[in-house]
């Protein structure tokens, strides 16, 4: 890669102004005409708990599949996740459903073992300026999802999204995930605004993730809906067969009924701006 | 009032399950079945000026029309509203429109004058903490509009309320209007989260200003329908005959062209969850 | 006063470079070469505990006295202040003491009486933008301190300043009191950056505010420091005989020995940077 | 290591009530009696760039010297660093005036190159949630200067030394560098604050980088002086021969004289809080 900039960033509308769209194994087109959720548990338990909430999810018309297998913790004492067995179960479960598998990678080091199992990498908030990571997720050539720093403004964003483009890697799409405010009432404050300034200034895909962006299991219907009327490509969401038992987040995951009617709700709001779930 | 607290808030679920609905002339019920749309210019500035505004916004399905005679200014220099004579005009207009007329009081003092030509006063962001402004209007009587202050925390915009609520005075709706962090792409962020988060806690109506909450006029159509669609009772919008000639808020103000449009999206989404335009 | 700008703030270097100074009854020099102490119980309770208060920072250098006669509080079930009783007894004790007062103001009709008993005005950061107070303290020729509302920018500060300014009153003192950010530690997060910039832009005093910009007693010692290295003009202290039985904001009041011990070493700081405590 | 968590952190005062002192080659003692500079260029860019800045920092009380080999830049088109032939410059200039190297390294598999040149790895604000370079800094047994996140939390800076003193290494230093917040004055907020509270938290040394605080040369005198008043037991400044020419930060390095008159008061405030520069 040459690292010389002339003329207008890769990720901006200048250079390309229709939608780009990313195609996902098991149909899902993030940025393409319908909405695509993505959902599962924050961190592989266990292949029970993944199959219960895979099932659940695809059921509604989830066609990714979400999970951690690494996993960051502020912590060094919290559970750390399942790592290459956990990404094994994900690869399982979501060949049997015909889904794709979105799953956080955390080193650079990582990225050929995520690579080999998941169908598009996440870079978690924590990592979005870890440039050596960006760099080799865009070597990977698998779409990449990239979620924005909890202390980083929109055009850091996309200046990250920069990093992986520039290695020849086009299938980035930009997730909102809840900014660092001064409100106490939720976990973070979801920059709704973020969703359309993203579109106009960018063709990557938008993803929201109602999830951290609440940190509340009943705030996550809500503001999933308000995310698709204002125009985000895809949802991702935290859905755990029994919440109150698991290993991370649980007060921000859905049960399977939850998720259920989260979709059928979200999939109304979608109808009225044009769009299906799919 | 006798200022102690044995028990819960008035604003507060716990006294009231049931949502609360405030009556307008004109017909609109805040916190009712239907979403309301409260609309006009930033500032009254002459009679063609709101006519043309008010209008417009009346054949889009705007029962309340805002507008602002008294202005709060964050410099001394800048035009500081008609005062009177434009209380006058939003009677007069609203009057022939059928409209009710929602506008910002500054001061205890003007309480009864804007109290005896508007059917709603605004209390705005920067005088959410302004107590005796806030128990002047709660003595009114007046149906009251409370802005949460833009360093506010939602907790504060509740006790806020309580101010009003403990004069006697049960006609508060609380708006959500964008808060102060650290991203700079827009010109406040709105707080969607807020939404919710106030119709769990509280019976009263929650209305959005997207035009404040996000400061530029192309993402307000994209952040009122998120309003909504998260549960949101009325949108606060600003118009303008020719934005670009506005003597306030012209960036983030709607023509008549922009205004249809958003109204039209908005009932779309407020039919995807349930409601109508009222 | 003709609200017309043309040519720089009234509250800029560009018009007056050299600092300004605000002669206080008392001696106290605000902006002069010595750092004043401003001190004092964060609400007027009874005689005894306010005398008590004065004297301990009466005899560590304090020369004002600062004590709430009317309480903005975020709850109306709080304590509200003694009102006018509370501003005779911080004229008597201050009279008795040689010492100024200053004291809050919480609405424009309350300058005259306030006005009368104290030698300034607080205006505090939940009033900063409530422009009709601004100008009415501003026409009462009053000294004038004025904090920062803890959402506002220092560009905001300084346009409500102009303000006063404008109605032809030069002493206005610029209070840094902390801002609201995401952290949680502390109460709010002083601003130190703050008193350099408001230094460098105007000719004001600029004063800090360690026990609001705190919430902490321990803290208040070190940050208190800090302002004087950084160039603040003076300290707003909060002090009560008793802090564990303060009405309000005992948890941030330093206690007599607490504040004798944070003078001392206030003053060889102030030494440091080639001044003294005045 | 053992990621399980029985007592208190290894980062508390709970654990050490005494301070804890780092000693580093050229005789530096951070958390010791004295006020350690830490200064140099933002970026290593030639060889008598380098030795200018450092010349000039020793001669005033520089007993460490920092510069950057490799850079984290928001936009992939910037100027990244010299890597390796940086770390041998930075190496020959300390060798030869006795100072020590602390620089920055940005991956886990840096982590050996880096530490076989530097006395002090640094861990950027970008990276303090990277918890692979976090535990390979704590396995090198090299120091760590650990910067604090500019969304990150004090508890949070807390937690991630906490990996690295996991791996047995004790020898961490916490750096304030100024946090995200809605004051666009100046480029970050110093959060003074947090001085004073993690020197209560925690035994380890604590400095602060006025230059990354701040963003303005002008105001890194100011919050240099507070920063040792408030009890700071370093700072961390970027200082370039010609600052109007440097490659990255040019507008917040002091020059040589900046950096001496920098360095004379900020001795004057040591010595009123009982320190030296050393």
């Amino acid at each position: 890669m040459s690292k010389i900039l002339d003329g207008p960033l890769l990720s901006s509308r200048e250079l390309r102004s229709r939608n780009h769209v990313i195609a996902l194994p098991g149909g899902a087109e993030l940025g393409g005409r319908d909405v695509v959720l993505m959902a599962g548990p924050c961190a592989v338990e266990d292949p029970s708990q993944l199959e219960r909430a895979a099932e659940a999810v695809r059921a509604n018309g989830a066609r990714v599949l979400r999970g951690g297998a690494f996993k960051p913790r502020t912590s060094p004492y919290s559970f750390q996740g399942l790592g290459r067995r956990g990404l094994e179960m994900l690869r399982a479960v979501a060949d049997r459903l015909d889904m794709a598998v979105v799953t956080e990678v955390l080193t650079a080091e990582d990225v050929p073992l995520v690579a080999e199992h998941a169908d598009m990498l996440q870079i978690g908030a924590r990592n979005m300026a870890n440039y050596r990571l960006l760099e080799e997720a865009g070597r990977s050539m698998r779409p990449v999802l990239l979620k924005r720093g909890l202390g980083a403004t929109i055009e850091e964003l996309l200046l990250a999204a920069e990093y992986v483009l520039a290695e020849g890697n086009q299938d980035v799409a930009l997730c909102e995930r809840g900014i660092r405010t001064f409100e106490t009432a939720t976990r973070f404050t979801t920059d709704i605004n973020a969703i359309p300034i993203l579109k106009q200034r960018s063709p990557l895909p938008v993803v929201l993730d109602p999830s951290h962006g609440t940190g509340q299991a009943d705030l996550v219907g809500p503001v999933a809906r308000a995310a698709v009327a204002a125009g985000a490509d895809a949802l991702l969401i935290e859905v755990h067969p029994s919440p109150q038992e698991a290993l991370c987040d649980g007060a921000q995951s859905l049960d399977p009924v939850g998720f259920a009617r989260m979709a059928a709700e979200v999939g109304r709001v979608a109808a009225a701006v044009g769009r299906g779930i799919g």
